[in-house]
């Protein structure tokens, strides 16, 4: 039996615990300061109240002041936060895991440099932690199906093969599958574009509700339009950042999922249907989305890297359209759909 | 003013007329010897009964017997059959072509050869007539949707250009989008292929509406999962087949919204849910679906070629698991969930 203390108890912090609990393990959630009524309520029922769901028995509960006692005996950690934690995690939960300890991160997102090149998470703590193990999940996975043990498959990432090896012995179930990847630019990088392209290819539902109304006829070409473009640009950016094309798989899974359903499914429409992003961030009551973040951070990459003559001003006609209704009021009618055609002569 | 017959007054074939006829073009519905009573019906009353939408002006109606007549004075003709008709265009209709006319055909397929290589629709036709000029139309595209304008983002494709381009310049509108190519076999290979793929997909569906219920929760990670796997062999077939992997987008954006509806996502849900496919096919009254075709031949092609040691015996488990609920009787159940797991260390 492994300890593994997961430090971030919110949705997804929470749930992958689940399959190292299935497997025998000790896992110890740690909330963050933002998560002590998380924490307090599942001390005294068992009961995790944003993901809605009895948690594991082999589960402790810790506050964050204990989090030293948490990891004590720890085989490996759980970086459980989102993407606004990150920088929360990087300086108060990191340098109190020991260095040989193995990390797996469920944060997802990328971060843009200055000159225009697109970082993962894990790259971004080695740069301050060098000597820490650091690895991430990718992979279409919501947190809810996962607690219910929904098949799923995921990609650990990670510069350690034997490392992620182990990890992958402590979490995988016949209901969570791993596969292993030392590629981490190019795991984290297609699991984080997903978010921005999901916006994308949500324009297209509030486009056709606008024109038809919000009962009218399922519209799919467009969205399939949108959908092949995302996948075309996400395998560009996928080599724009260094990282294999292969894992365009995870891109485009996640893609079809974050579709389906959720705030970013909500505001793409919103924006579709024409209204400003202003607007639309009012019916989210401020709420700052993820995809929104991904999307601005890798419009902004690629707007440096045309400016620097080392991209094609052509090649992301699509992320750019997304970035000018963000960043410039840009219309969501002007979808640019001339620029996705494509002559093809050998 | 360009005259343009299409042979085949099915929805698609009936449709893929309208962005020509906003462009000014004389286009001459001419029904198959199936088609009888939608051209009697619209010759009565401008109305089509299966597309059900009032046909253009611009259209003129012919039934078969009278097909000399209608091609008379063309610039270019569509193949507007399905591939249930592809032999009996083959057989009857192309031989009254004039080789230098050319032919654009929306019957979307593949078959299989002895040694298991897949070809495509217009290089079967080609094989037969060597001096017609035929050409496809590939890409994410309901006849429903392009019948009203929606935005549709399509590839058309062939051994020459120029002549591309004139197929075009008679079809592109500012809602009906082209892209050319003349990487016949990628195209037309990602198009069938994501017909199989979308049975596997919905297996997804089936299999946990036997776990929960018609009405149960919406299960995203199983979709996903298969989603990201049939991306990953899709990707595999094109190369097998010597297609361009850039054709990935046309499969991506077709799975994507084949995965949402019809026919093929209704046999998908029922073998997912246990049923066996004589049963799932009497359901669906015996019609014989296009994908559960292509499913069998691209399954029955990838056996063969790992009989014959060309390809490795891991490297489409979805694909031959699809293949083996449908000709072998497997249980759905059984998805080769380890299968897809990979190891990837640089």
């Amino acid at each position: 039996m492994a300890i593994i203390p997961i430090i971030g108890s919110g949705m997804m912090g929470s749930a992958i615990g689940m399959p190292a609990a299935a497997n025998g393990h000790e896992v110890r959630l740690v909330g963050t300061p933002l998560d002590t009524e998380i924490i307090r309520q599942a001390q005294e029922s068992g009961y995790h109240i944003t993901l809605k769901r009895p948690l594991p028995s082999a589960y402790r509960y810790y506050q964050f002041d204990q989090v030293r006692e948490a990891l004590s005996g720890a085989s490996a950690v759980v970086c459980g936060v989102s993407s606004f934690g990150l920088d929360w995690f990087l300086e108060n939960a990191l340098p109190l895991i020991p260095d040989e300890l193995p990390v797996l991160m469920v944060t997802k997102g990328m971060l843009d440099q200055e000159d225009g090149s697109l970082i993962s998470y894990p790259e971004y703590y080695k740069e301050h932690f060098p000597n820490k193990h650091l690895n991430g999940v990718g992979g279409p996975c919501t947190s809810y199906e996962l607690a219910d043990r929904d098949p799923t498959q995921v990609a650990f990432c990670g510069w350690n093969i034997a490392e992620l090896r182990f990890l992958k012995s402590l979490f995988a179930t016949d209901w969570y599958h791993v596969s292993l990847s030392t590629d981490v630019r190019g795991v984290e990088c297609a699991v984080a574009m997903k978010n921005a392209y999901a916006l994308a290819v949500t324009l297209a539902v509030g486009l056709a509700e606008k024109r038809d109304g919000r009962e009218g006829a399922v519209h799919y070409n467009s969205q399939a339009a949108l959908f092949g473009q995302s996948v075309r640009e996400m395998q560009r950016l996928l080599t724009l950042c260094g990282g294999g094309p292969e894992n365009i798989i995870y891109g485009a899974g996640d893609l079809y999922v974050t579709v389906f359903g959720g705030r970013t499914r909500f505001i793409g429409t919103l924006l579709g249907r024409g209204m400003s992003y202003e607007a639309a961030m009012e019916k989210l009551k401020g709420v700052t989305l993820e995809s929104v973040v991904i999307a601005e951070r890798t419009g902004r990459a690629v707007h440096r890297l045309i400016e620097s003559g080392k991209v094609a001003p052509d090649r992301f006609p699509l992320l750019l359209h997304v970035y000018d209704i963000l960043k410039n009021g840009a219309s969501a009618d002007n979808i640019p759909w001339s620029a996705f055609e494509t002559e093809t002569a050998h």
